[in-house]
């Protein structure tokens, strides 16, 4: 029996452990997945420091890892001729579905109940294979990058977020430049974005949203903020929120700033409730409309990113600041975790 | 000069005042309206209990209300052949608008920034005649009763409320049965909701609530509330939310009890801010759209409202409960303030 | 092995067949359902009478019909729990779709290129059991009646082509009072419409039109009728046309009389192209949207035909005119063939 | 009293004349414009040529164009404060409607029947002052060039037409390209098109369209037309066309390339109707929704040129090909009539 090398929680508490294991079977309807790149979210790092929403979900022994693309090795018996084949390259939906329940069949699978997902669920790609079920593979084209095909799961998240909204010929507010919030901004300016605004507080992903194409790239604690930004709108205010953050204060500053009438994508997670919120000014007299992001439409938001990555529309190189061969995992997770970097990028078997 | 009798706000402070006052002259793009009808809104209440918003924003002295029908009795000199004449049944929109800021300009006049507001920055209705502009005016078909074209200004509100989501064939929780609540149970009955519920704390507005259509009214705090809302969806959850009452308590409810993917329609306005909420898990995750709502669309809700009451889809005669001569304000004024009441009517000059 | 009773297409050239046949056995993905109710469409009778599509598209023997309901009598060995078992009280959908073609992946499964159609690609349900994908498969509510539940793939059609445009208080005319025409009206009401003007030339569909809620059912071509619509829309022309005939006549006279800014939903097929057609007028210079339908969108249509039977806002039963055994064929398709019917249901085994 | 040179259509037949004129009074709501720059539209050809629709709508003597730009230089009496004011440099919308009709009032001026129009109904922009209505009046940042200012009339159009449309991450086909639709192609590509390609007779225009940034501009006669185009999207077909030639081979072209599901934005007006138009396969099984578009959404698109000319994200410049001084307008009319022309910009008093 083959067997590979695994990056694992192998047990409830801090830390992420190599190892060797069994290359996993797949099942009836799964395909075999040989990993050529795998990407780290930030969510990794949640599970790897062994927080609170961690200790809720994750079943220690667990691969961890879901963002990846990779070369399909072996199907299931009941694969059909019309669906991924041995040989096909492909990258990976990480949420999977149940198919049968009133979201799946309205076209919302993004949001069912009965998701599970690769990497947090069950087994995932900080491996050399990875198996997962048929539906959730993607094909990509021949000549995309495997480090732009690795991004996409998580490329998906800001392309959901901004297709959400209308941002065409539109001033856009994107508070928060952690990897969705550097992936929004190219995201934005290819949908038709008059002006692009990003805030964060680190000068280092301040200095990545500008190389993203930003506008204005600005901490919104600087005592110049406020004029900075209506200046770069022309004191109109914005048109769109792209709130990518969690923080509470980018969200009531980012609906501050919005103009009466304007939209507000979130997909940040913020680590507590809320408070201290002014509903009413914020949200009701201005005629605000809010939208709430999980996941990716499936599977529009994947034909999206293919068209925006094929065009040249977006770069994605860019926004990836760190490369390292799987076995460097632990400098790989370390270096996310310090905040100091965009996207990183994994090699299984280099 | 011609005088009439007229409800004021005299000086700050808690009360109104019955007065004798000239008749206004309308300016030259105004109308004079002889006043039919008028009907109490809760912002007159907060007007004259003086509330803290009502100390910010009223000059005294004042004459209050702004929801009212009339005859046009003369018009200014500039009014055109093709806008309102004498003779002209009419109600009025309460929101004098700009026209010339962006808002107005793309359309969404309804939160245009300039907004002044009749009975609250000008001259309002509790009179036998009010002077406003031209273009405030809107005509009523002649059969529709007096009572009825009265109460369209608050009506309204709860069209645009409703027409903001997609009821149709939906589930509907309406959160609180003031009377914008009452009035948008038959408003998403029209629009097509398969189940309406609704909510409140007052048995006297839920019995209101029943007449209005509802097919389920009940107490939100009532022990078997969850099982009884739930019975009523079959279990599913409901697909839109109508918050009406401005009841932190009841957002929370609602946007809990909502299915993800599901729409919030927000109109009601909360006495402070919002603490202790879970955006998370009410909002992001579960992927839910949350409309702010101000005012009235001009004039898409206008033209919603005469043929919900022109085709007899709506009928707001059970919505109104009271009916009092103008001269009898003070009583009218405490019966609402009592929230034992749907819409209050009071007729000038008997 | 058992026999049932069926309804064939024996060989090219007009007529149907009754013989007696295997019962077919469900492939791996498929349920067998013992049928209840058939009811007859449009497209059966085209088949009958080997119209040309029919020559071009079926195949010889082939057991015909596509609209059902029935109870599942035996389930494939890849069916999964959480889909239909035996026992199921279910309708059909009829459309088999592919499921791995862009506008599956995209949710518009309606519209897939690789469909399959019930009764006229694959072996249909006048008959006593039929198999069908379990994909195909819709769960009634126990207490649907067997003639609505079979009615709804047809109804679907209607539903979706009123979901398509805003109703909601609107003026709305429905060209052709064909059963899918006459199902549109009480859904147009149901939606929010508030008048509804139907056409046909038959004045036994427009008795039928008026029972199913038309404020004015009438012959387009009586001296009268531009009069008698615009009264009935007090001189305004119309919002919405639904267009259920696909007679060129009605589609010109109906976008004739739609206001500027209308929008048309056009379910029904000519029998040849489009000639002397004033697209300038008609569509352009008017800023008319017209929306072309086929299907049902999957599952939303389901759903809101579950909830608009459920809620009572639609009943079926006025549109079903004949109700007869399956064995009394020939003159069920005779009936439905010569004009004179709403809906005709056929009973198996009686 | 002062005069001016003007071009004007002195009698019915075909051409214009030089002349001298009174400088018009404005009017207690117009203002007048010292015209800086005015731009030949297709219309103007028509009127100078003296077609059918002209000869039916054109009462001589009048003077021609409606696109311009330039500086206020008086004001009528009733000008508000807040209205554009002496001094202002603006262009002009060359729709003067009634703002009191229904579609005015629900926000569709657009389209509002008592429309008269700038150079075709009263006195035009083809002179050295013009007096326009100050609503028409639209004010331009201080730095965009005349030119470019002047050609907004038009390029509302090829805005308009796109932005009714989701062009992102979508294929889009422009059928037709003159001067719109040599226009839409920037456009397109701003809203976040992924690939253009855009068709023509004429290989000057087709070489425009290249430079203008179609991925493809090609003659839809050629040969190899069908292969290339497929090739272009990668054989599966277009999501969008932009309709902007009105010939109805290439709308019937054009919706045979559309992928079913896809939209259809029509602006090209047909020199007469529709025959043997296949509704059946082109609009209606394919599920296509087809918008027709007439002028400029007030002020919608007015906002959106704005931004898409300050950001950069249009360049109006390559399209146009000619500039002359006013008096050179018979070489200027002529030129563009001859089809071998983008926009043509004509420049008063030099």
């Amino acid at each position: 029996m083959d067997t590979m090398q695994a990056i694992i929680k192998a047990q409830p508490g801090p830390g992420f452990e190599s190892t060797r294991t069994v290359v996993p079977a797949p099942g009836p309807r799964d395909v075999l997945v040989k990993v050529k790149a795998t990407s780290i979210c930030g969510t990794d790092v949640h599970i790897y420091k062994w927080d609170r929403w961690s200790q809720g979900r994750i079943k220690p022994p667990l691969i961890v890892g879901h963002e990846f693309t990779g070369e399909i090795s072996a199907v299931g018996e009941q694969v059909r001729p019309d669906e991924p084949q041995v040989g096909d390259y492909i990258s990976a939906e990480s949420h999977i579905v149940c198919g049968t329940c009133q979201q799946c069949k309205l076209g919302r699978a993004h949001i069912c109940p009965n998701t599970r997902i690769i990497g947090v669920d069950i087994d995932g790609c900080y491996a050399e294979y990875v198996s997962i079920p048929v539906e959730n593979a993607w094909k990509n084209p021949p000549d995309m990058p495997v480090q732009v095909a690795s991004l996409q799961e998580n490329f998906g998240n800001a392309v959901h977020t901004v297709s959400e909204v209308d941002v065409r010929a539109k001033t856009v507010l994107v508070t928060g430049c952690g990897p969705a919030g550097l992936m929004a901004i190219p995201v934005a300016r290819a949908f038709g974005a008059e002006t692009i605004v990003a805030t964060d507080l680190s000068p280092y992903r301040l200095d990545l949203a500008q190389k993203a194409g930003a506008d204005l790239a600005i901490d919104p604690t600087a005592v110049d903020f406020f004029k900075r930004a209506q200046d770069a709108v022309r004191g109109k205010g914005f048109d769109v929120l792209i709130e990518m953050s969690g923080a509470s204060s980018a969200l009531k500053q980012g609906l501050g700033l919005l103009k009466a009438g304007g939209e507000a994508s979130l997909l940040g997670l913020a680590p507590g409730t809320l408070n201290d919120f002014d509903l009413n000014n914020l949200v009701i007299m201005k005629g605000v409309t809010v939208h709430g992001i999980a996941g990716r439409r499936l599977w529009q938001t994947w034909y999206q990113m293919r068209a925006l990555i094929a065009s040249g529309a977006v770069d994605l190189r860019p926004i990836i600041t760190h490369e390292f061969p799987l076995s460097r995992w632990h400098e790989a997770v370390e270096t996310m975790a310090s905040g100091r970097s965009g996207k990183i990028v994994m090699y299984p078997g280099e």
